[in-house]
């Protein structure tokens, strides 16, 4: 009778988690669809509000270790249900983590104020996002229903957004090479693109997530990384990027 | 009796995690310290090692968060107990971030293979890493002796470090608008040095645990923030950046 009321307990908690993880989800992916729009935009007021929202965010993120550390201590669950506590605080960080990467964006919306219409430039970052935010939502729907195979699939999807992330940053350098005038447009847009790729990763990491409730261990393997952007040579040579 | 027990063994589970969070720390300072060391020498070896040894980082992180997770299910700590254990893992996670931004750098070392030797710009990168090194340091050695005073001080001491990031971005925009065959060479110190400015902000998110953990609630105040990068104007014009 107590372990059956407690156990009651413990999944009247769980839900409450899951209810928050799935508010905290929305939000960030929100907050990253509006930060990009207001780029592609220049929407100021709208680069401001994503701003002052990631204050909610980092508000859930608390919310959820506070609560997921009040139920292992009260109901001090083991195996899975442990890992479904320790996997809502683990998610909570990565989306915290969108959350921050897409208000660095909406600060740079400002900076953007310039005549400079690069269209292709900001069909490629659309572009990217629309990716990265299908991974997000995926991996969201995949956390809620415990879906594993959906988790995966992710984690494999985000080798495209690397690449994607890796020609745009080719073609920004061709811009800044041509026109010293489009360098500080471009850096700006860089940093974007680079941030949409982190929050690429950071969907991956919830599916590695996913991955640990469910089978109990760690995604040990090496995750395909598409993202050469770290590596690429500074010296132009025979394999030099971009129009000569 | 049982309850002395009790405390005995919470005692000794909070030890071995601070002592865990501890050697983390030594690690991630060092991971900076080594991976900007190899992009001013330009030691390949030295930045592929960096990248390496993340893999301890990550290591360190899940087994402080899995021991933090236990000890709360075994003892059931309370109050400024709990807060120690909730500490240990917030600490932890941001030294992940820093082990990972610092691998970033690790990385970026085999592109900068190049014959530009910009010295003014690698002093002030280093000028940077020297100040925010102290942070870290500092925020540790305040988190290992409960030292609040030492801690706000970390808090505040950022602004500096924006100040000088703020800095070394004009710097990198006249050598990019100066010369086109620089710019690979610069966007790779940008990222390094915005790296090493979120370091920095890391440094001070465990000031704000080390307030938690002492006062028992998040410190409200908003930090002052002196880095302007994400804001600073794309269009040129009378507030122009740099060399005219």
């Amino acid at each position: 009778m107590v372990l059956e009321h407690t156990s009651k307990a413990f999944d009247s908690d769980l839900q409450e988690l899951t209810g928050l993880a799935a508010e905290m989800g929305g939000l960030a992916e929100r907050q990253m669809v509006d930060a990009v729009d207001a780029l592609i935009r220049r929407d100021i007021a709208q680069g401001n509000a994503v701003v002052a929202a990631d204050a909610e965010i980092d508000r859930l993120q608390r919310e959820i270790e506070e609560r997921a550390v009040l139920t292992i201590a009260r109901r001090q669950p083991m195996a899975v249900d442990l890992r479904a506590i320790v996997g809502a605080m683990r998610l909570a960080t990565d989306l915290e983590r969108i959350g921050d990467l897409s208000k660095n964006i909406g600060k740079r919306v400002a900076a953007l104020d310039s005549d400079f219409q690069p269209m292709q430039l900001m069909r490629g970052l659309e572009h990217m996002t629309d990716l990265v935010q299908s991974q997000v939502r995926a991996v969201l729907d995949a956390y809620a229903a415990q879906d594993l195979p959906a988790a995966l699939a992710v984690w494999s999807g985000d080798e495209e957004v690397d690449a994607i992330c890796t020609s745009l940053f080719r073609e920004l350098l061709t811009y800044m090479m041509e026109d010293p005038r489009n360098i500080s447009f471009c850096i700006h847009l860089m940093f974007c693109a680079k941030n949409i790729e982190r929050i690429g990763d950071h969907a991956t990491n919830i599916a590695e997530t996913v991955f640990y409730m469910i089978e109990g261990q760690q995604l040990a393997e090496k995750r395909p990384k598409g993202d050469v952007t770290s590596f690429t040579r500074a010296a132009p040579g025979p394999q030099a990027e971009g129009r000569q």
